[in-house]
């Protein structure tokens, strides 16, 4: 590294010549260059501060000491693959199980949440000798050929697609704007019995059901908070199909209540496969599948060796155990529980105020805020949310916007967020919403339909 | 981490309970503890040092300084991902750029080389609209669903494997145990000629070649120096079809004369898409995509974005940033020219001496040593080729054996891999070899064809 600082417009001019055009950059028409953060911060090239309420991949906040430590000591160590003996590897993965049903007690270590959850679906075909998948609307599992498969949020995106036969999509439990609302009597039996009818459908066309795979929350899916109906898995498992509980953007206890989003469905609910991702290393590229030992022997007994390069390597390890130690020492679960709830009430305060706000839900410092121009028809304010994403820009606030129709505003902070960032940003998202609301002339009372806000939905 | 080192049975133990058990260990019954690396050199619990002459990907040396510093400052500074603007990415992008022909110009960074080479595969599908792919026999190109399928080296241990009827596989182009040989006038052609037939035959059951994939030299398959025939990409591109060239394992400088393997075949062959992993981070996870302008808009155009949550953060292109300079300023390219000739020649010296040599083929630090009992047929020396492997670990020296009989010994050290360290490991191995012919009573003019060593062949 020369250590000398390029230009903003040299660094954007080199992106644009050597970087893949396909690889988005945040507010492409004015990005921004950060050279530094720090715990809930992050500093551009001017040392101007950001307030950081998207970065859920800096878990324990941005370059926390203890984790770089760890990962610093233990690269000037040994960093080497997982084929010889190492402590890092199993204390890690000793650790992690204590955080899960005793039953979780089998560990795969790779490098990114798309490796867990296509080692996840591997090992469901193997395991139960079935080839189908369902996964549901708006999902998001992964980059990989396999998993855009999986992924309507990601195949909708593209121009031709021809869906996999062996893919079936069942309802986004979504109990705002999806099949089954809040005033269905039971909403949690209704989208279960989909996946009941799907698992009909599919075995009428001769086909066995693998595994049903599902985040926990939906994230890019809209920060969906499912009604919670444990027979979902009980359908799937009489179909011979496992159930993959997708945590890679909700886990390590950011949910607040429990350490894995999973666990909101009770304590006996046990999934068969649970894939972890983003926030185990803090930023550093490392992933985990964690199974039982019934659906780890059959995998074995293909024959088939798996071996993963980098996946488990000393440093990764070194660093994911002190990622789980700060959690507990900082007792980071019970911020995101007091400073989440802190958000949403604060935020509900505001509702009646503001007939852009549709809907506010969340878990922990899992928020979602749906902004919507009608709420009795839910018009998607998509423009308006975009409008929002960029202002907050303006004063230093980096959030985003997600969900089919990119209106929903997407809390995910690193877990050391406070009481006093939530009032800061509450307060300019107040702001921004009463200007914005002025300008289109709505009032509570009556919402309106129209262009709305300047910019596309396709910015962040 | 506790800072306290579990006993070696503890750790194997905490091993088998929570790590999967198809990830499989070096010399499973007596595994090796490494508990730090420098150099060339590994050292176990007992601080015991162990040469090391496979770990490729600690490629400029084990915990190499100037690589562990880079790492360590910048993951102190920030680690996020590539939706922000950053030096460390595009500067990275710009110097693998240079090591490349021109045309070779676009970068996309993800965290293995599974993920670089599933990535390529979508490109190629994506810019041709077609679907089949030809891949070699013995080929590896990584542990995801969709490179699985064209990895004959791991489908082929599955008990039960269907074939992906897009998947067509030629012949390895191994000159030595293959089908066109080094008595063939013309292999290299009549290697060539076999991807034209079996584009022909795909092309009659209506299927359409959307890429010809093949590591530059074949490592798993047995350290395999192909006949260069550039045809093969004339064939491939006449089919509508591009080249993808896996330099996962043998890029970076290790063949010495080039930096990048695929330019053995001449300075105008110049591939579509360039796949890179293990070296590039040493040991970091960290992978690369490269191709040209014309595919990457094509992959645009579908209209999917590509993003990968820790792909091209700061923290990994800062790493390999560092690796290209140290490779560069301690001339490691170089080194492998001159230590790998060197290891080759005396190699070449022990070979009339000894029964067992069969072959010995290398470029650089890439070398095979092939093992047979009987030099006429070639019957592989597996076994042989084991209790080699055990044996120099009895004396601290690291190898394994690879290819489809697991007979050839691979020599793939870090590149800073010395002349003494070639004398020290040929010198054992002279020996080895010869007490393991006087025991099978093999001479030169005479090999044996008998049951042989002892161990089992899935050991490594």
């Amino acid at each position: 590294m020369s250590g000398v600082e390029l230009e903003k417009s040299t660094t954007i001019d080199l992106r644009k010549k050597h970087i893949g055009p396909s690889c988005k950059i945040f507010f492409s028409h004015e990005p921004i260059k950060i050279v530094q953060a720090k715990g809930q911060y992050m500093y551009d090239e001017n040392r101007q501060r950001y307030l950081d309420c998207i970065n859920n991949v800096a878990h324990v906040g941005h370059c926390h000491p203890e984790v770089v430590n760890a990962g610093a000591s233990q690269m000037a160590l040994l960093n080497t693959n997982s084929r010889f003996l190492h402590d890092n590897i199993v204390l890690f993965a000793q650790k992690l199980q204590s955080t899960l049903p005793e039953k979780l007690s089998v560990c795969y270590f790779v490098n990114s949440g798309s490796e867990a959850n296509d080692l996840a679906l591997r090992m469901a075909w193997q395991y139960t000798g079935h080839k189908d998948v369902i996964t549901l609307q708006n999902a998001y599992h992964g980059h990989v050929s396999s998993l855009i498969d999986i992924s309507p949020y990601k195949f909708h995106q593209m121009s031709s697609y021809e869906m996999n036969p062996r893919v079936h999509v069942a309802p986004s439990p979504d109990v705002y704007r999806g099949k089954y609302r809040r005033d269905h009597p039971d909403p949690a039996t209704a989208y279960a019995d989909e996946v009941k009818d799907i698992i009909h459908k599919a075995e009428e066309k001769g086909g066995k059901i693998a595994a049903f795979i599902a985040e926990s929350l939906q994230s890019c899916g809209g920060q969906v908070i499912p009604p919670w109906a444990t027979s979902k898995k009980w359908h799937v498992r009489k179909a011979g199909g496992i159930f993959i509980a997708d945590e890679v953007q909700v886990g390590f206890g950011r949910v607040g209540t429990h350490f894995w989003a999973f666990q909101l469905q009770g304590e006996d609910f046990v999934p068969d496969i649970v894939t972890m991702g983003k926030p185990i290393g803090n930023g550093h590229p490392l992933s985990c599948v964690v199974t039982t030992r019934e659906v780890a022997e059959a995998f074995m007994s293909s024959g088939m060796e798996y071996f993963n390069t980098f996946g488990g390597n000393p440093v990764s390890c070194a660093i994911g155990l002190a990622v789980l130690e700060v959690i507990e020492k900082e007792d980071l679960q019970g911020n995101a529980l007091r400073v989440g709830g802190y958000l949403c009430s604060l935020l509900e305060k505001h509702k009646e105020k503001h007939p852009l706000i549709g809907d506010i839900r969340g878990r922990g410092l899992f928020v979602g805020l749906e902004l919507v121009r009608d709420k009795h028809k839910l018009t998607p304010a998509t423009a308006e949310a975009q409008e929002v994403i960029y202002r907050l820009k303006e004063q230093h606030i980096l959030l985003s916007a997600d969900g089919p129709h990119r209106n929903v505003l997407k809390f995910k902070p690193p877990m050391c967020f406070t009481k006093e960032d939530v009032d800061l940003v509450v307060e300019k998202i107040d702001n921004i919403l009463t200007e914005i609301e002025h300008t289109l002339g709505m009032t509570n009372k009556q919402n309106v339909d129209n262009e709305g806000g300047k910019r596309k939905a396709s910015e962040t």
